[in-house]
């Protein structure tokens, strides 16, 4: 075999992946002068075993190690991993190997992670979701609408004064939970530890005043001892949640948060803040559904996964494939999904967020069904009679949708409706 | 003002930014339809204080926090920020901020973080690197010339004891640093603890024979307390360096990282794989020069930059910018960087690696200069004569490029150099 041919070895159609292995399926465009036989062992011996030349010294031991491209043509390769190469409960070793170096290869011009399958051992060397959907609905008591989410807007400059009386005046509309902004962690004009003390105090106000249980999705974004620290205090003050922007921290932290999470009881709201950066080119990256599942797997309770129809970029194949990934015990393979057996992993919610209003409801939930967590910031607050008739509106909304009454219809009998879609009817915001 | 064009509230071209702001340099392609001004509008508007409609409750307070363009044409943007909008110490929120949301807007269709001017009062908010170049250059007693690192090829598949008996061969050949791949961190097959035990025991005996420190890049990717315990261990054995995945771990936990390396006095090598995910292409995604700064200003001692002519894409304007980001102390704006003053930040060193062989080292040498690790894997192992013979090359072909020798004339006299310029020539691989 001549040694520009080496990749041959990563190459064989004919090979059957074993059950334990771990199996990825990419998009790609071969570089210039690649043939695609080439670009697929390049692929396959880059994230797992390989080097560019022929070496000195091999042992025997390698050919066990291999990736294999087994599955492929002029744009998909499916490749088999074995168990071997990777390290049980350590996701950022796995985004090394089949996320890593592969994405900068002169020989490939575009690369794209769309799905890993991963094997039983795999999925629970993990802890997975603590929660989960139904463990959410029992902490929440509420059986089965979608529960609702908040965020003040604008995004940031509220005080934790200010902030904390939103909260109660959505609360009272009858939304379930309020939201940090992404970029809202503990700055000067509004600090962690007296947002969610303020906040403490008016959600009891707000749970004796209407009798269901408020919650909240508070940022504790930043070091992960810091994290772990806001953990404590939330932990401290009874609530449910923390939330996480998981891609700024990256998944080192993630893996940290869950395990700081279980100590206190609480459940983790992933934000998904900076995945664009790699999830919009339907062509480079990894796919938002390889991420959702990256995140079920460590074991977030909720995650943002797109909309369709608002304000953020997200086709309506890969909301669908997001809410597969979420929810689903088994998922059979088809477009960029892989098989995936979830086995005792449990499900997650999945969060439609960025340019909702009551108009859109209606498609949310057709969407979405009821397990999810819906959540309108400026379409809750910019209603033209404040927060409390928002929130209002938004539950008028989905209650309408579940039982399959127009908004039209809805909007007759309901006055505080009617004006948020006179205001926004269906628009979809660009 | 017509409620559709709020966005022209956040775009002032005689606005003056403050000294104290942070400055955002972006490349955009505007989406279907979007003006320049919505486009850069929205940008400085979803990366600060913004929302998507009119609200009925804006504190006074929003004018003083808002991003304002500044500087824009039909593709690149300046944006200020003021210094309240972010929490000192906290690299995770800045992220969430500048290069969250706006990366999935509908309004950009393709949208690059090219660059952030940090002020001092950010800079001075995180610890920076410890070591640096001249900190290691002391450690490793070697006062002018580049130091050399190669990592074991393959990848993986070498036991524990393989690792390191090529680990000390290479070391007699004159390398300073043995290096983990990227995705090798405590497989069954190579323990981290077993790896770096036996290393230490043949470092030990390699220092001894050729009377020079030697060193190792020891991976300690994982969950975050994980790194923590991998950290002491690696201190408790006489090791320099902890090696981290950064992309794949997060900067939280590069943070976390960075705070644990100080207690045990441990520098940090920064592996960057998975960043092509999201720097590869030049009008998405972040520059890699960004990321440079990113990982300087939380405190990494290495970080990995491309080669321009090696196996993986690095643009000959990217890598003399990531060069500049990694050493220079003020760096004047032009092309994709902006005005920097590094203060009292210590410079890193730049890592050059990947499919690089004696007959490309003039040229990595004259592109970066003696202050720089030269990092190559199959250059040195695939040696005809074996691991020891390749270090030797390697060292060999440095030393000529510093004496302004051609390699042609030092293999004259050199005939393990001579061998490795027979079998890779100048090859460039692809």
């Amino acid at each position: 075999m001549a040694a520009e041919e080496w990749y041959h070895e990563f190459v064989d159609k004919s090979h059957t992946p074993s059950k334990d292995d771990i199996i990825c399926h990419f998009y790609y465009d071969a570089g210039r002068g690649i043939s695609t036989e080439e670009c697929v062992g390049r692929v396959a011996s880059e994230s797992s075993v390989g080097t560019w030349t022929t070496l000195s010294k091999l042992p025997d031991r390698l050919q066990r190690l291999k990736g294999i491209g087994f599955e492929y043509d002029d744009h998909h390769i499916k490749v088999s991993y074995p168990k071997e190469l990777w390290e049980p409960g350590n996701m950022p070793q796995l985004l090394s190997g089949v996320a890593g170096n592969i994405f900068g290869m002169k020989a490939v011009k575009h690369l794209r992670l769309l799905d890993m399958s991963l094997p039983p051992w795999f999925l629970r060397s993990f802890k997975g979701p603590q929660f989960g959907i139904k463990g959410i609905r029992d902490v929440f008591r509420v059986k089965k609408r979608p529960l609702t989410a908040t965020v003040p807007k604008p995004k940031l400059g509220y005080s934790s004064k200010e902030h904390a009386e939103i909260g109660y005046d959505v609360w009272l509309g009858g939304v379930d939970l309020i939201k940090d902004d992404e970029n809202l962690t503990s700055q000067g004009f509004n600090k962690f530890k007296d947002r969610i003390t303020r906040m403490a105090k008016l959600r009891d106000k707000a749970e004796k005043k209407t009798g269901e249980r408020k919650g909240a999705l508070l940022n504790i974004t930043a070091e992960t001892k810091e994290m772990e620290k806001r953990a404590a205090m939330l932990a401290d003050l009874g609530w449910e949640y923390a939330m996480v922007d998981v891609v700024t921290v990256g998944p080192a932290a993630v893996q940290t948060v869950r395990d700081v999470c279980e100590e206190h009881g609480l459940a983790i709201h992933a934000h998904r803040a900076m995945h664009a950066m790699f999830t919009k080119d339907l062509r480079h990256g990894m796919a938002m559904p390889a991420l959702v599942k990256i995140m079920r797997t460590i074991g977030v309770d909720n995650i943002h996964v797109g909309t369709v129809i608002g304000k953020l970029e997200s086709p309506k194949e890969e909301v669908e494939a997001n809410i597969k990934q979420c929810r689903d015990k088994k998922i059979e393979a088809g477009g960029w999904l892989l098989d995936q057996d979830w086995g005792g992993t449990k499900p997650v919610w999945p969060v439609p967020s960025g340019g909702l209003h009551p108009g859109l409801v209606p498609e949310i939930v057709e969407m979405f069904g009821p397990d999810m967590i819906i959540q309108a910031g400026g379409g809750v607050l910019g209603h033209p009679d404040g927060a409390t008739a928002g929130g209002h509106a938004l539950r008028g909304a989905i209650d309408a949708a579940l039982e399959g009454v127009t908004l039209k219809e809805a909007a007759k009998t309901d006055k505080v409706l009617a004006k948020a879609v006179e205001k926004w009817g269906k628009t979809r915001p660009k």
